[in-house]
């Protein structure tokens, strides 16, 4: 059984963060989400426009898993993030 | 080529309401919603848990046919709408 | 397994309800919330000062049985909600 | 006797921090939480899901010792909070 | 022992209130709002200039007793609060 | 002949400030601030629980005053101040 | 001696008041106006553009005289406020 | 000479507007604003997607004029406006 | 011809600024305002109470001018503005 | 076909940013800007008047390249955006 959640993450990284440490946190940043991905649990990523923000979908086994993932990103002392617990439709053809 | 779309509804329909004038309207919007969702531009609906409220993923044309859903809907006038276009992200393993 | 939640909820009854059908919506939402309470998932209730609201604390099998919950409630036309997803902090001395 | 409140304690740590520094701070935190939950007035600490935020239940003394408490936390300086007095609600089973 | 609060009220009187309801409602309110000022708890009541609010200052027994004078006004289905719990402060030279 | 005004204020100081000019900025604050007291002006000052912050109640000769006091506050550069204007209350039994 | 003030008024009418009424509230609030405005207190009053509301001038004798013209407006209790009080600042080259 | 403003407009219309009383305002205010479409004052209209609102572009000939039109309009006490004056860009090609 | 806007400037200098600096912006800055409020287009500048912020009223040629002489401002990067325009209104005596 | 989008951008520069680094980004800023204006898709572009900010308009292929030209601005690290898509209005009298 999974749980479904909205969670939209917007980043502020400092203006003068060294270009070198900002490059390495970006790209644990892109590899720990898709390993996430490929596992499951990060289930879509969309880029908001003229943002330096995601939509993102997760399925997790519980709130703590979901936790677990979010705060474990290499970006998330920079993020604020909107936890949104969505559940079925009535009017979702596919439920 | 279609473009997506996150929308949030948010539902406040009048207390007063006659009963029989909501059901109708509620199975008007039923109807509605599950038209364009088998048409394929409504991707995705998910009731936001405590909430008389909707997050979708809309797949549409343009902008225009994206106003000619959210606005056909028959709960339209009791809605509040927060539109935001999405685009790919460069973490996302399916682009 | 029971996710964990924080719930605020506001009530905002209209001033010119008839009294009648006041007394016999809150009688009902006092059996429902008490039937919760019984049977475990509505953990804690209290009343914030000042204010026709409360903050209840629920451990739901998922998000599915909150909603259930919480749109059951006699008042939710009435109310507005703000939901937390809660999980073990670090610190707790009882984790 | 004691008075019941709600805190919402959000944390804002520098980016540049030390990291001594952050993990002292941090250690300490968690022994001065430890010891109020011990001796039973920080009742309940639970971790806002996506957030660096936890929703807290103290029962204290009376409003001078909630402040004794939450002032004298080593991440004070680092938090913004949120205080909710509360009473007893008229459908609490327990009450 | 009293625990001392600031609550700031807003009133909002609906614009079609028969004037006879509305003049009965607005002498209770003032009685009420006097026997608790005579009685001690509502030490000072002030009007905020240019709107139909008051800032006042309780000094009560407990959470309990302020939101059972709250609660208990009148005009409380027509009023929003919000509540400060307040403590000494340092600087204070009455302290 | 004197006006009342309430004022909340909220102290940000930079988390890098140097100890010293702290405690001696601290100092001046807190003489600076007993010093109005003692001569009448500043007639309340209580602390926010959980908050680096106080609501003051101030009986000044006019607008001017008010600023001469709330400007040369040695914190004032790192407070933010909500001016209420009071009068006296229909309903002040001491009125 | 006057104190300064401004205000900024806002307006809403309830979409269905009887036109004969309204006109006769809005004669009445002009009539007040401009009597005010004659003896000086209202110094000056601005339409903002594209809004049902003003931004106002007072110079009045003290809190409880601006309290008086502005509760005692036809429209008041159709209006909300937002009161700004001022004073000398040092870079008018009128002061 | 004109001068450039960008008005928001959002249409909140009463759910039980009489549909005779809608159609006859709604067509008077296609009316009124297609006139001063043609006569060059408003320059722009576009439909918000999703939303009872329009973004428009108005060049006129000062401050009084353009009050003078968005208070004209029938749908006028059915709105809230937020009004931006604007002038040229230094990095546009057309000035 | 002329026309009038209300301006609310908030003023938030870095906390660590030169006091040299700082000496020498702010009377700069005073001598701007003075040569604008010398030649008319600055009408009134008063100070708001408790705050380092100023209400002015300007009387331009145009959007252009108002621009020029606020990006002007010595201070303008350290300012946050809130630009309303104004209209004779109908109560108005002066009008 | 083309999508329309208005744009608000807000431009907040560190205060201590080098004027020859600055310099440097604001003409790069400007080209960037002035390429898109030629090849078509950035149809508008007016300052807002009092602050660093604009207001655009965009007419592109679709959200994907918005959002290129958008985070490919010099400026996209100090700016925060606000898209709003827009549609044909039907009182627009060009469509």
């Amino acid at each position: 059984m999974t749980e479904r959640f909205a969670v939209r993450m917007v980043v502020d990284l400092p203006a003068d963060m060294d270009s070198d440490v900002k490059a390495d946190l970006l790209a644990r940043e892109k590899a720990f989400s898709q390993e996430w991905q490929r596992s499951g649990e990060w289930v879509s990523i969309w880029r908001c426009v003229g943002e330096y923000a995601n939509l993102s979908i997760f399925e997790v086994r519980d709130n703590a898993q979901l936790h677990e993932i979010l705060s474990g990103l290499p970006l998330f002392p920079y993020m604020s993030m909107q936890v949104t617990p969505l559940t079925t439709h009535p009017s979702d053809i596919k439920a």
